[in-house]
């Protein structure tokens, strides 16, 4: 134990790994210690490795971990931030924050996304939609396991949720148009359904194309890059057809 | 501060407190510092008092909190303990434990839900059938908030995992029988399709009949008093039918 702590520590870096160490500090606010899994946090599965057993060596497991303790600091978060609301209104707010779109764009802004290690052309907009957000994800989870919890959630608190959130205009602007319309139907005892009435495009750029129906009749169409986001679009044409307020 | 401090501390408790305080010791280890938080995680909102502005005081809140720290304690404990596991069988895992049917298993066992705080017949078995395990993710919430992070996974893992949980059985036994049936279809180019053919009984005692059809050959139907448990009832006589195996 004592000796791995100290080879550790004498081992010298990189040139390639001096740079993430410092582009890490600039992230997380301090240098890492355990400089390996921020590395594995910011290698996606088309890059990784394939040990023995068929185990591979990508992101997927510190994702898995970061998404929940993601997902428990930012409840935390406003559970105290609005000692007032009720736990549906807290729920939502959460799901906008950790919404996939919602962490690709702040894995955007934070420059994780130029940090990943992928397989892949970059200049295409459809490989690996979600890659951004997954390894913030994975990111998380690497803070969580090398600095411990408490850490972990000031880095979230500082540097995401108060760095990069706006939190009166996410909750502004509720941009779940598909609720606003299921909650309309429901309280105006309209049959309403979402189709989805296309597929469009090759394997890996598939298009989907969702049709809002209510009371059997077409309303709107919408697309998008998956079956929700073709979903969500046709249910914001719908929002301004039926004059739908998106304000909650 | 000082004073709220030092009027807690000498503030007589009643006699209900008192057998609360011991009840909660046995539940998570130590006394509660701040009971108010643990009376609050037992009590169900049909037995919640309305305060001014609507806002009511039940475990409702609580519960939003409990249920995230719960999934992230959980989701830490799994990762580490199976180092060499993919993200979708932990995924798998932690979804056998948190969810709704075995936290209401847990609260029984541990002795939860005869502290909770209902309006309601308890004979009933159809009234707040999720009450159980709603309020042991509230006690989850109160004791992070009472405890912190890391007495709260203390309290989870000793407690809850190892304390009533038989991981190698929940591994073994695959109760998920709608997943099954979804990859076997998949695998095998099955069309597939869940229906809910039939609801019979009162708005309170509603029970669903549901059927699995594949190539549009009714399969199985089987009931229960959700959707969910009616499509899991369908698929467990799928499984049997066609003879799908319930090991991962």
């Amino acid at each position: 134990m004592i000796f791995r702590f100290l080879s550790k520590l004498l081992r010298k870096h990189s040139k390639e790994e001096k740079r993430l160490a410092i582009a890490i500090k600039q992230i997380i606010g301090h240098k890492p210690f355990n400089l390996a899994l921020y590395q594995l946090a910011l290698s996606h599965t088309s890059a990784s490795k394939s040990l023995q057993d068929g185990f591979k060596e990508s992101n997927e497991r510190l994702e898995y971990l970061g998404d929940a303790i993601l997902g428990a600091i930012v409840a935390d978060y406003l559970f105290k931030k609005y000692p007032f609301k009720e736990e549906g209104f807290l729920t939502e707010i959460r799901a906008r924050i950790v919404n996939r779109e919602s962490l690709n764009q702040l894995s955007r802004k934070m420059g994780i996304q130029d940090l990943i290690r992928y397989e892949g052309n970059p200049k295409s907009n459809f490989t690996y939609k979600s890659m951004g957000g997954d390894a913030l994800e994975a990111l998380v989870g690497a803070v969580y396991l090398d600095k411990g919890f408490h850490y972990c959630r000031k880095f979230v608190v500082r540097k995401i949720v108060l760095g990069h959130l706006d939190l009166d205009d996410i909750i502004e602007n509720n941009q779940n148009y598909k609720s606003i319309i299921i909650e309309w139907a429901q309280k105006n005892n309209r049959d309403l359904k979402f189709e989805i009435v296309r597929e469009e495009g090759s394997k890996h750029q598939r298009q989907f194309i969702a049709q809002v129906i209510i009371d059997d009749e077409p309303v709107a169409k919408g697309s998008g890059f998956s079956k929700k986001k073709a979903e969500q679009a046709a249910a914001e044409k719908t929002c301004r057809t039926l004059k739908l307020s998106s304000r909650p």
